[in-house]
């Protein structure tokens, strides 16, 4: 029960869940007391006296507070044995803000409040030490100066440096005692002349003061700046109480000190007590860096019984608060004060160490343990990262487009790359942005730095899928592939210079800077385990190769949801021959081409199959236009002027050498021919020039003004018939071929860009021939599953009657995402996303997190539609967003029974999906 | 009712509402005879039989049908008093097929069945013609051999031109009666030879032999191929009849005649009997030529009494039918026998004013009259077209793009054809494509032809919005702006020839095809009167310019639904302007060229308020991308390259002109000196150069990769608000401006592109304040209505959030189709979507006619949820398609407001929506 006039909460009075009427800190501090633990003596006023305050025109106290205070401060003179403004045992006080929720830098903590010149003598005899109280009073005259009267800092720092000056040191612990109380005679008088007013002597008054000044601190720039920042509505942070608490000082002596600490190593997370503390100290002392604290098991030997009464209180605090805690303490002549303690902050690997041990001792149960761990934060565990100790300072920065980081030579082509890669060297691309043809780039570097594209360029998409860490869009770099050089600021960099990347910020470091390895621990094992156990969705990965699918298998994907076949094609040796299908003139041209890639494609889904086995493979047929596999118009036209140069550079050459080999036969051999005359001189370059052409050709025929939206997908399938055929073929026979070799395989077939239910029907009737043809060849029965992507807002519409015909649903949120808001991603993420989302036209990326106001909108009804007609329909998303775990709880609170993603997001999505069944009830599906 | 093994029905005891069971002609046979006109005694055999028989394993006649054939054989005798097969009086038969669909050309007819040796005689005596009955033996003969027989016309061709060349004729005319007879003895032997039996002798075998043909007709090629054509399922044609009827003949002496009708003119809809005759003669003579019909009305005079019949019967036909009837008769010895009539087939003009005047004579209800026209056909109406009997042969043929016909010069570019329209030369702009800067070609041009694009590529969207003719993408055309020329197959057309282009069908002609004008004729404009008042949706165009505004007023619109404010800055005189905007640096200097550019809006929209007073005006504020009003990068850097060569040539001009005027200044003058040295010379062409390069590096930096999805539309107008801003104050500059002239305005804003409520209210943030100015400025109240397209999907799935900023929605359905289903409007007509109409993946393209089953459901959807928030939310569409019928009775079963559509497609829409209401029960939502 809050009483309606009862401003005042003592220590032990105050309901320790209450933070909105008490504050965090103060409530915290409630609790403390309340558990038994020794804090010192004090009082909160409530948020709830600091809003009447400020709702009062003329800001007065709500009529009894004064007379609550001073009731409570009655209390503690009870409590101390010490009287407030008392010259020989003085009661001092510290004044802190404290709201519910943490606003860190709001306001400064106001220490010993109560010195004035009739109690400094009592300090200084109860401390025998005049220079510290001295060096608290200037502190204490000048901070409740600033933050009580409003008198600025550079009016006390600058008669303090003078007195520096005239008595000739350099650093404030050189000053005396008599120095420092000259100072705090100095201080009295600025405060006076600066505020108009003298700095109250009576330390009642200095209490008002204090008070008002920290409930005038809520409305404060630096505190609604922080809540806007924060989005922090008034709603829950309604209003600051004020702390009041006895003073306690560690430099008492030698059985006095001072101490930070964590209940577990916040680091590593074992399970010891972590922490530094100093004897005969104040925290202040800590703060100004006079000496060196000592890590906390030296106390074991120094003051024994003091470490075992420390280490009560971490059991205490742990059993009570069960969560690893970050707390303060004060031993004051071998009696220990606990002043404060919190949650601690710890990096991913003690977060999820200390969340399965404290499950495993029994202290919070599994799903509490599930709940602990930020998702999100793993992925410092999935990736090498820069040691958080490093030096570096970063040259460039572009976004943290695949995480990770990576040091290696600067490359600037993938020809390059692949080349220097062979002889063991480790690389980093570089290229202003990249294309499928750069595809053996990714293959032979450590990772790859753009200077164009957003987080989901060609490069960000592909390096995530590979695992390799992507800085992506860093703008201050401009390359030069002929020069081999780039441009960075007034740097430039050659090929061969050592760079580091890290993907995870999107900073680049000129040469080596340190990093640590993944650390994919046991405990992390273990608690996806438990998550997997608890988890309404199944996570998949997005695989394309069998290296990919075996991270991914590793990393607890239970199957692949999409599988990109072009990815594929892309592989060095196969370019060509995807070359020769698209510049074949007839079906019957582009067949013979086909032919050649069928094996090559039926190895490729054996070895997927094979290592996913017995989880679903689910096989996109071919989706980008046929345009992608080649290079741009530009460059083809570049390149024709030079051959063409070089073709009349040859034939002079072809020439004279000919009229040379005439003349003196013996002299010139074959061998000293330069390699191209030797592979046909001009005829050679003809036959390029002419396939170049041909390419130039098609790439013109091919051109779209909206490739995102062009000839692609099943409408390529549909009007190419034979390349859909032969992918089906090789699907079909590699299961085929596995059944045969007693592998359990579950092969799924994915239509991509379906709009209507024809152009599915029309490649299931491809693929039923040639599963007849193919049971009859390997004398098997071929079983698999038929779906289609969910890509087109068109198949959203159409969801009944596309699920007439297929057997699953997979959502392509990369391209709805793009179709949803008619947004061409590298157009949006370069051009104006940015803009709207630090205006918050958009809160977030869409492709980066799902929108589930709009997209989801159209996913949920999509869903329900697919279900009506085939109640057993499988759905699932295998965009981008499906490592996101906002995006994952919205897929489970939408039925759905998969999410597939990169496989170094798989880890994440695991987590993320358990913690979405176990959040259900938080879901707000408006939001 | 129908009684089950009844097969054979008499002309007076069918029923004549039984298409079904009697075929079309069967029945309408019956029905004539039934309301009392003379029709020549007949009976049915009907399409049960024919089934029946077809459904026989052998083929064999359901049993009774030959003799229920042999009783009404014997009733028509007893009707007749002439005697099937008899020597003296014999009764001859016509033989029709007939099913339920009219299939013209299924089968032909068999007149004169009942011919044989023995009843030659009889009709010849009553003849009185040798000669004609002949002739008719012969014929019968061969189309019997052929149509029962299966014997080919070679085999008949071959002897008959023997004879021929023997007796010296060359004309089939000029054969003798003895000539006559030998052919038909030689055409009993062909028949015998060929067919492997004798040609039946016996009456009644030709009769059966004749069912039998017609039966089998139904399953024959010509049958099958046109259900298959034209997509009639054999559920609404089940089999054919077979129609036996008496023959009477016109050919008894100058008291018989035979003649063909309209009950009024088809070609004028004039109130007064059309057609032909011919006195003493078969129908056959018409067809071979022999003699000219005459005119009806001559009839009046030569056969006065039946003229008077005639009239009777055209009378009691438009009674009965309530339509205009085309119908066949003869007059055999001053009887008037009917034997034929079918629903006339008329063109726009005879439609509309038939229908108008039937009403206006109450035969027929306005709704009736509403129902009658094509909206369609309308389209005859609306535009000039080449006269119907023109003899030209197209040179090539594209896509119709926008209707109507222009003769005209060749000209190659816009700025040529600016300059030669200036002299009053009547110009075709001919292009590979249109782009935004050659509008002013299309305002200087009659109409417009390219080699490139689809129905929706630039040169056709700005055409029809024009109201000029265009053909597209007609591909046999290569043009060449250089050498001012253009390929056609064999064929080179230079600037200057002659070409006409007949934008209704996408033919091409050389030279002058005569034309006729457009005819808003006072019936049209009645009859879309009486639409307007049936209609619930309203009207509106598009409209950009005031000239279209006028048009559209003309037409009938009730509003402006959408002005495209780009338009207006492609003006020639304004692009300057917009390039000024575009290349500035900074919004300073951008705001200079948008200060320039307001006045000029500013009056545009004052003189569209004034035209559409007191209708509604909706402005759409800028939505292309910017790049859109840049020359494409290629074009630029040859335009560089070229001044760079000029620029070196001048320089050296200029060298060696000064030189020459130093040696012998007084030789030179000014005058002397070319242009552009007088502008500057080298000089000059720097600043044209430094002009293009900044272009060339703004058109690259603005480069998107699909600019479809770009930075467009509202995005552009909150990254760069001072373009938007811009618009807002002239529109509401121009509202305020009409308000104090008293002018009745409603001024309605529309942004594009919109996503997010966020976007909406941003602009209606600058909307707001730019109100307040302009209120204060013009000491007026301004009001106007405030509302979003819906072309982005996501737009629809925020319908609510939306309607609470928005007013009104404008489904932008061009885009809004890309966006659904993902497809780029001329990647996608260039390349696949022929291919998906031609092989019925889709039934129709989607961007011409509404796709119902996809956006429809969308637009269906988002219409409910946004007047869930709004209950009073104006809906309506301005996409292309909503000048087309069926997509109009989509939006009519929606419940949009209004369709808004180019000008020449208002009439159309009007009466569209006229129908779709009158249809409302006929709808099938799911079509």
């Amino acid at each position: 029960m809050v009483e309606p006039h009862k401003w005042v909460y003592a220590f032990d009075e105050g309901d320790g869940s209450n933070k909105k009427l008490l504050g965090g800190k103060g409530a915290n501090l409630c609790e403390m007391t309340q558990m038994g633990l020794r804090v010192p003596p004090g009082f909160v006023v409530t948020t709830k006296a600091c809003l009447s305050t400020l709702e009062h025109a003329q800001q007065e106290f709500p009529a009894a507070l004064v007379d609550q205070v001073h009731e409570h401060i009655a209390k503690l003179e009870r409590a101390t044995g010490r009287k407030f403004g008392d010259a020989d045992n003085p009661l001092l006080v510290s004044v802190r803000s404290g709201s519910a929720i943490s606003m860190p830098g709001m306001m400064d903590t106001i220490l010993n409040l109560g010195l004035n010149e009739t109690t400094l003598p009592g300090l200084i005899a109860q401390n025998s030490n005049e220079r510290f109280v001295y060096d608290a009073y200037r502190r204490f005259i000048q901070l409740f100066g600033k933050v009580a009267m409003g008198v600025a800092d550079a009016y006390f720092d600058e008669p303090f440096e003078k007195v520096k000056k005239r008595v000739g040191v350099s650093l404030d612990v050189e000053l005396t005692a008599a120095d420092l109380k000259e100072i705090s005679r100095i201080f009295l008088d600025v405060v006076h002349m600066q505020a108009g007013r003298p700095f109250p002597e009576d330390v009642y008054e200095q209490l008002n003061y204090a008070i008002r000044a920290v409930f005038n601190s809520w409305m404060g720039k630096r505190a609604v700046d922080y809540r806007r920042q924060f989005n922090v509505t008034t709603d829950v942070a309604n209003g600051t109480a004020v702390n009041i608490c006895t003073m306690v000082f560690g430099n008492m002596g030698n059985d006095s000190a001072t101490g930070v600490g964590f209940t577990r190593n916040p680091a590593t997370g074992e399970d010891i007590m972590f922490g530094e503390y100093l004897t005969n100290a104040q925290g202040e002392d800590v703060v100004a860096g006079i000496r060196t604290p000592k890590p906390v098991a030296q106390m074991a030997e120094e003051m024994p019984e003091m470490y075992q009464q420390l280490e009560q209180l971490r059991g205490k605090l742990e059993r009570h608060y069960r969560e690893v805690q970050d707390f303060e303490y004060t031993i004051e002549k071998g009696t220990l004060y606990c002043l404060q303690t919190r949650n601690g902050k710890m990096n991913a690997t003690a977060r999820v160490r200390t969340a399965v041990e404290m499950a495993n001792q029994g202290l919070i149960t599994r799903d509490e343990a599930l709940l602990r761990a930020d998702p999100e934060q793993l992925d410092q565990l999935l990736h090498p990262r820069l040691v958080p100790s490093h030096q570096g300072t970063p040259i460039a920065t572009g976004l943290p487009a695949s995480p990770g980081a990576a040091t290696g030579h600067v490359v600037f082509d993938a020809d390059r790359a692949e080349l220097l890669a062979k002889s063991g060297e480790r690389l980093i691309l570089v290229r202003e942005e990249t294309k499928p043809d750069d595809i053996h780039g990714f293959f032979a570097a450590e990772g790859v730095l753009t200077s164009r594209g957003g987080k989901t360029s060609h490069a960000a998409v592909v390096a995530r899928g590979m695992g390799k860490p992507c800085v992506a869009g860093a703008e201050g770099i401009m390359v030069d592939v002929r020069t081999r050089e780039a441009n960075v600021g007034d740097r430039v960099l050659h090929e061969g210079d050592v760079i580091t990347i890290d993907g995870g910020t999107g900073e680049v470091y000129a040469g080596q800077v340190p990093t640590q390895p993944a650390e994919f621990t046991n405990e992390l094992r273990t608690l996806l385990d438990w998550a997997d156990q608890v988890a309404k969705l199944n996570v998949f990965a997005n695989a394309d190769t069998p290296e990919a699918a075996k991270s991914a298998r590793e990393l607890g994907a239970k199957g692949i949801g999409l599988c990109r076949t072009e990815r594929m094609f892309n592989a060095q040796e196969r370019l060509p021959l995807v070359l020769d299908m698209i510049l074949a003139e007839g079906s019957e041209q582009r067949q013979q081409a086909l032919d050649r890639l069928l094996p090559i494609q039926r190895d490729d889904f054996k070895a997927l199959f094979s290592i996913m086995s017995p989880y679903p493979v689910t096989v996109r047929l071919l989706d980008p236009p046929i345009h992608e596999f080649l290079p741009s118009e530009r460059k083809l036209e570049q390149e024709l002027e030079s051959l063409h140069q070089l073709r009349g550079s040859l034939e002079g050459m072809s020439t004279l050498m000919q009229s040379l080999r005439t003349m003196s036969p013996e002299a010139i051999s074959d061998e000293t021919l330069p390699a191209f005359l030797r592979e046909g001189g001009p005829e050679y370059v003809d036959q390029v020039i002419a396939r170049k052409r041909m390419m130039l050709h098609k790439v013109r025929e091919l051109s779209e003004v909206n490739p995102m939206l062009g000839h692609r997908g099943v409408r390529l399938g549909i009007t190419y018939p034979e390349i859909y055929q032969m992918q089906i073929r090789a699907v079909l026979q590699a299961t085929a071929d596995c059944i045969r070799d007693g592998i359990d395989v579950h092969t799924e077939i994915m239509v991509p860009q379906v709009c209507t239910a024809q152009e599915l029907l029309r490649v299931s009737a491809y693929v039923d021939d040639i599963k007849q043809e193919v049971e009859q060849a390997y004398g098997v029965d071929v079983n698999f599953q038929f779906g289609t992507m969910i890509e087109v807002v068109r198949a959203c519409m159409r969801a009944r009657s596309l699920a007439e015909v297929a057997e699953f649903f997979s959502f392509g949120t990369n391209d709805l995402t793009q179709a949803v808001f008619s947004f061409s991603r590298e157009d949006a993420e370069n051009k104006f996303l940015p803009f709207y989302n630090d205006n918050l036209i958009l809160q977030d990326n869409p492709f980066e997190v799902l929108d589930v106001k709009g997209l989801g909108q159209l996913i949920n009804t999509t869903v329900a539609w697919g279900r009506e007609v085939r109640p057993d329909l499988t759905v699932g998303i295998c965009g981008e967003q499906g490592g996101h775990p906002a995006s994952i709880q919205f897929c489970h609170h939408a039925g759905l029974n998969y999410v597939s993603c990169s496989p170094l997001r798989v880890p994440i999505a695991r987590l993320a999906a358990a913690q979405a069944r176990l959040r259900e009830s938080e879901y707000d599906s408006d939001r």
